[in-house]
């Protein structure tokens, strides 16, 4: 089974008037990104909009992605979002189908769920692509729950679904799950984290919106953790956080859009209800970001 | 434009082994239902399990649940759930095409949403099914999320959006919306509710799983408190509570579909993750909701 | 043991500039709250602002009350919140000792603490003041926890632990505490709640600062419930809704002093940080009040 | 004015049958610790059981540690926490006229007060205090609060306010306090945090619980990271987290004072309602910090 890892930016998704898919913004940002060095792209993740896309859309959105990815030589991987059993594994045979390398599982709960229940759909998934790795994704902020530490003892037989993504912020539960399980299950950072804590913690990638934007910076930082180069990482770190910092303020799809616009991909506008970044801001922050990304390669 | 109002049932989703909506059984249902004296049904609810229906047993069900409302004289309203505009229209428009009445609109947060984001979903969807009465609906405990006060105002132009229906318990909101709208909004009570207090405060109706096993204790209560015999309702009110009570413990959807198929009505299991009734719990809450719904006749 | 119910106005803390408690104005208020026909006085709660007392005002404040309120022929109620047993029994003592009749525990958590350890806490004041009945207070909005039911079971044995007083707006809590325990605990109304419905569920009083300024018309509301007399009951409640909406929006503490002052009581401001209420509100709010309570009395 | 850093260990309080400060227990856990290398200690925090104390505890408390802090030539912190302006006042006068050399400012909220009201607060404790540094704390899991970050910018003028320690492990938060104010809020890092995050995020020092118990490892970890030495600090931060994986399943202060009885200090039992360690867990905690400090000093 394949595996996925290193700097993997989740795309917005480029949607025109009438909610179509524009693959050709797909192909050349991916394009773009495997010349900066990523070694893989993510689509239907928080970046991507995923909660107000239409199957159709999804799907569109995923064929475009496979054919871009793979023709630069990069992993792709697609987010898969639900509450049902049935419908997590619809998606995932149908994504399987058109040849993504991975998922990203993103239970939605609207009862809430018992660790038993979790770990049941949870592994009910898993055994239905039973070739695919898949990353569990926990993102408390949007999705109001937590996985607890024990969940993963309940999925361990499962061992394709090898990944955490987290987007809590909470580094000491991702040590707790590297001094308990080890290399058991492999730690990705999402954007909300400060990416080089997680690598210094073992994490393995970084699936992250502003990836897309800061593309060559991100990479540069995951080599020198890998590296052990903590100092120069840690400098450069520091300084990718002035992007963060400007995005806290705005949605995040808006933002990564909006620079991608401004640098001439045609992304469009973000999908109802969200609303799109000013044009002046996305201008001041493509700057920051084509800035940070010059300093970034020194 | 039609109004609906009194005790409308949620019904819960029969669904057979092959993920088929059992028709026969919604029929039974609401004949019984409509015998008992229920103003309407209402379908895709929380009670209904909609989270986890498919798009294509979402429509079965409507479809049945029209076909047997309308021929026992009842109004049949259809929940519509869903985080974009344009999926709220879609089913929205579906449904209405299929003949609903009207329609409970919950609307589903990712990213948080201001009131004004909200506000102008609200009246999208009102706007594009202008001649149905539309019913907003607010559950902080499953959705995560309520409606501010000033989200009425700014919804006030759309005429067609005039109920709310509120599963918070909080009887002090409704009252504010009551002494500040007047009879704009008309207030709905859900099943967290103390039905009898939303009845005093001017509530126009009560749309509850419960009232699918004890409808005649349920249309006796709405009965009183719109006669003013509030002392006569009070003592129904307590006596009822205890079959809330009991379904405080479990899954709501799992207790109804015990219930009936403990009456001989075939519901089928809970949709996955969600788990069925012990056999022998459904048996002694059946026994309690049948001991009720004599004594509530008296 | 005696036993406090009706009308009992949480008294707002009159304080001089100096810090100095002013008992001139206790004994004011609590004359006229007598001759509008309460039934107690209570101090020490959230809106005698008891977060930011000392021990000594605390004191001083108590001898006050305890002095005007038998001087009157009323009870006398005290508030007693901290975050240790120590701590609760010394003031529990000490205000026992002054004289109050009943006493209102707040348990302030910092550590959260386990249901046997909230009810170890609460049955051993209750051992350590035998001849007071005391009453437990729930307010989850400022503190930040409810109590489960079953705390009420690990606490039965404990006889003068006989009252319950909740802020939280759950009337369902209330009614399940009916129904499982009958009258072993006696249920009282807070302010945040629409004290009628706390009436028809069995509630034996109203603990409340508006009470402070719509005197006549609470125990107009608390007689007609008694008295089985709803309609009537109900209109005055939704006409005394009024009030509360009012209060909502600002710090309650700093509207009953802002309505006493304008009446004519030196209540002097609430203590820092809390801030006044401007003095055109407070006597906008001191004329809504005395509209209602002329109109109370028909 | 005097500026307190590196490892400063959180002490519990000792407190024998009959309530008093065990001072001896005091000294000798401080000589130990100074012997350590440690550069200071703390008293009067979460690990101190600060909200069981009462004042003549706490002031006993903080004379004996100013005693025995100084002897050793270590710097003498305290804790103080309160609801009103006066109260932290006074007691930030009290513990300095004793002699310590910081203070750490807990305001605890009960009706929750705007940025505004906070500042205001920090303010006035901060000017009535001119020359003492003071740390604000920041613990929203027992607090129920975080600072907004706008809150820094209202407190800019008062000099020695001039600390933040967060028990949040938003590594995020305290990155953006650097990137907005740089040097002028010194920041430390707490309990819950992984303190080797902060120490690269450019943090002053720990203050926490387990250095009462783990203090050469502690003391070492702050040193390799001053270094820049990072990889190693990285081995032996990993390591350290044992510790506090046991420690989360317990009160931290039944923990610490658990492990501190093992090794021979005497501290007494946790003030109720905390509880004791079980006599077995204490000793294997113990063996655990024991085998941690001589792996530390390799």
């Amino acid at each position: 089974m394949k595996q996925v890892g290193g700097i993997i930016p989740y795309l917005p998704t480029p949607v025109d008037d009438k909610g179509n898919i524009i693959e050709e913004s797909v192909s050349a940002l991916v394009s773009h990104l495997s010349d900066c060095g990523v070694s893989g792209i993510c689509v239907l993740g928080s970046v991507g909009e995923f909660p107000y896309l239409l199957p159709e859309q999804k799907r569109a959105l995923v064929n475009a992605a496979v054919k871009a990815g793979h023709a630069s030589g990069l992993d792709v991987v697609a987010g898969v979002a639900g509450f049902s059993v049935r419908d997590l594994i619809e998606q995932s045979e149908l994504y399987s189908s058109i040849g993504v390398d991975a998922l990203v599982l993103m239970i939605e709960q609207y009862f809430p769920l018992s660790v038993k229940q979790l770990a049941s759909m949870i592994i009910e998934v898993g055994n239905n692509i039973p070739d695919k790795e898949i990353i569990l994704y926990s993102n408390p902020k949007y999705m109001h729950y937590s996985f607890p530490i024990e969940l993963f003892e309940n999925i361990n037989e499962c061992s394709n679904i090898d990944g955490y993504k987290d987007a809590s912020g909470n580094t000491g539960f991702l040590l707790s799950i590297k001094e308990r399980y080890g290399d058991r299950f492999r730690i990705f950072s999402a954007s909300a984290h400060i990416p080089l804590f997680v690598f210094e913690l073992g994490g393995v990638g970084w699936m992250a919106g502003p990836a897309c934007i800061v593309p060559k910076s991100s990479v540069r930082l995951f080599e020198l953790a890998k590296e052990g180069r903590l100092n120069e990482a840690l400098a450069l770190q520091r300084r990718m956080w002035a992007v963060n910092a400007a995005f806290a303020k705005y949605d995040l799809a808006a933002c990564i859009k909006g620079v991608l616009n401004a640098q001439g991909y045609d992304f469009g506008n973000p999908v109802p209800p969200l609303e799109a970044l000013p044009a002046d801001t996305a201008m001041r922050l493509s700057e920051l970001a084509a800035s940070l990304e010059e300093g970034g390669m020194v």
